[in-house]
């Protein structure tokens, strides 16, 4: 139980975990900042925040759960803002689908404070961003995982594991860098093809006539590709090395579909279909780790 | 109304086109023909068909209307099945999802009975294969493509646009090569892209542990990675041309993505962003030609 959470970023992440909080009793009192005041006010008046703060600062005075919930780049000046109010033993956590960037900027600028930052990227997520689609189910049975480095206080990652558990997450723990390495694989990845796609279907000449024509198929594959833009730039340049690996990874697979394709080789290329027909039709989302697919 | 339908091939779409003609009354009686006799059986067990046929032309023996819903590799064969009975005035149709080669096999095989053959391409499925899938409801508020030439007998396209207009279906007519070309943006470019993505993933050391992390994002992004192989690698095949070219298109927009990440280049890379991510935002599926989005 804390007693008061202090929230600073009023969007669907932060919304959602102070909805959370509150319906699982777990918070007595939630202070909310917002960059934009009225975003602050819009918070307030659904009941998602309890007070207004002035400040970043000023959410985290008082409070024992500090959530940091706004776009990656915002994390260092936010560190900036509320290091002075960081005392041992407050909870920090964050929501950015990056970790290295933060862990980085964690270390320098909360230096000797940083024992009180639990990296945190719950996988949990609408494309609809912004307060008024906050929801407090949106984390329940969602992963989140956490990326404590050798100086976190081990006291905290417990709590933070106790936390995200009472409201319904399964916490997983990794390295910063091996985060960054599967989410470049898993999310980060796909959006950016989303959006490459997207943009050669649209900009060519018959573009207009062939988006009337696309079905079921193409409505779920570039689903991702309405994400929000500034987040995305965000993760995308924080997350740029592991993600352009990745690519070239796809390239290659997509260099050897093609080629069977030229050659004409029909067998070949239904095999290396079916490899990824039959693993993808046997992956479940959120089974546990090293079981399902092969 | 038909008397007697002919469906060669009971499986999803045969099966589910042989459903909603018998729900709306359309047909007296449908014979079935399928390759593998155990199929047929189930076919008619599950109230698809009324009478197995032991050929593709058995089937055709005594209908007015029928429906080719073979592998797209098969069709020339089936043509060649059943030419012998395909009598003027009979409505043949398939339901390909490539047009050209199809179209092609027909002058070859059917040669002076082409105006019998009326092709079609119903934007409609699931992944689920199979006569067990089949439902009568599977073409209701989709699109149905017609690529009649001028061969085409002229009452025979007015029947199949009659015909599929009464089971709920929207009918658009375009030439065989507009079709393939939009097709392949639309269709068959993002089952080839969602197969390399797949593959990828899996195939590298840690795979299966970024699998069990992946969310709902990937989870959409990769639906129809699971797609029917045999299926797939017939399309693939009959289409490559235009799937090459819109494969090309595509890497030339992850290029400028990749380039703008590398140079750090924030400003520009939230703008290619904003761009795929506003046009996907505005697109709505089975919006009129020319709306929607720019």
């Amino acid at each position: 139980m804390f007693n008061q959470l202090g929230l600073i970023g009023c969007g669907l992440m932060g919304g959602s975990f102070a909805l959370a909080l509150k319906r699982a009793g777990l918070v007595k009192r939630v202070v909310g900042y917002s960059k934009s005041p009225s975003t602050t006010v819009r918070a307030r008046k659904l009941g998602v925040i309890d007070l207004e703060a002035e400040s970043a600062l000023l959410a985290v005075s008082g409070a024992d759960i500090v959530l940091i919930a706004v776009p990656v780049a915002a994390t260092e000046n936010t560190f900036k803002a509320i290091r002075h109010l960081v005392e041992p033993g407050v909870l920090v956590m964050d929501v950015g689908s990056t970790k290295r960037d933060v862990v980085d900027a964690a270390r320098r600028v909360l230096r000797e404070r940083v024992p009180s930052f639990v990296p945190a990227h719950p996988i949990a997520g609408k494309e609809a961003a912004g307060i008024q689609h906050a929801d407090a189910a949106l984390f329940s049975g969602r992963q989140v995982i956490l990326t404590p480095i050798a100086q976190t206080d081990a006291d905290l990652v417990q709590r933070a594991t106790d936390v995200w558990s009472a409201i319904g997450a399964q916490v997983l723990k990794m390295t910063p860098e091996n985060h960054d390495a599967a989410f470049a694989a898993v999310s980060h990845l796909p959006h950016l093809l989303a959006f490459a796609y997207f943009s050669a279907i649209a900009h060519q000449p018959a573009g207009r006539d062939y988006l009337s024509l696309a079905g079921p198929g193409f409505r779920d594959f570039t689903r991702i590709a309405a994400s929000d833009p500034a987040v995305w730039r965000d993760i995308l340049v924080a997350n740029r090395e592991e993600v352009l690996k990745q690519s070239q990874r796809f390239r290659h697979a997509l260099d050897a579909l093609e080629h069977v394709m030229r050659s004409g080789n029909a067998e070949a290329l239904e095999d290396l279909i079916r490899g990824a027909a039959e693993g993808r039709a046997s992956w479940q989302m959120g089974a546990p780790r090293g079981s399902g697919t092969r």
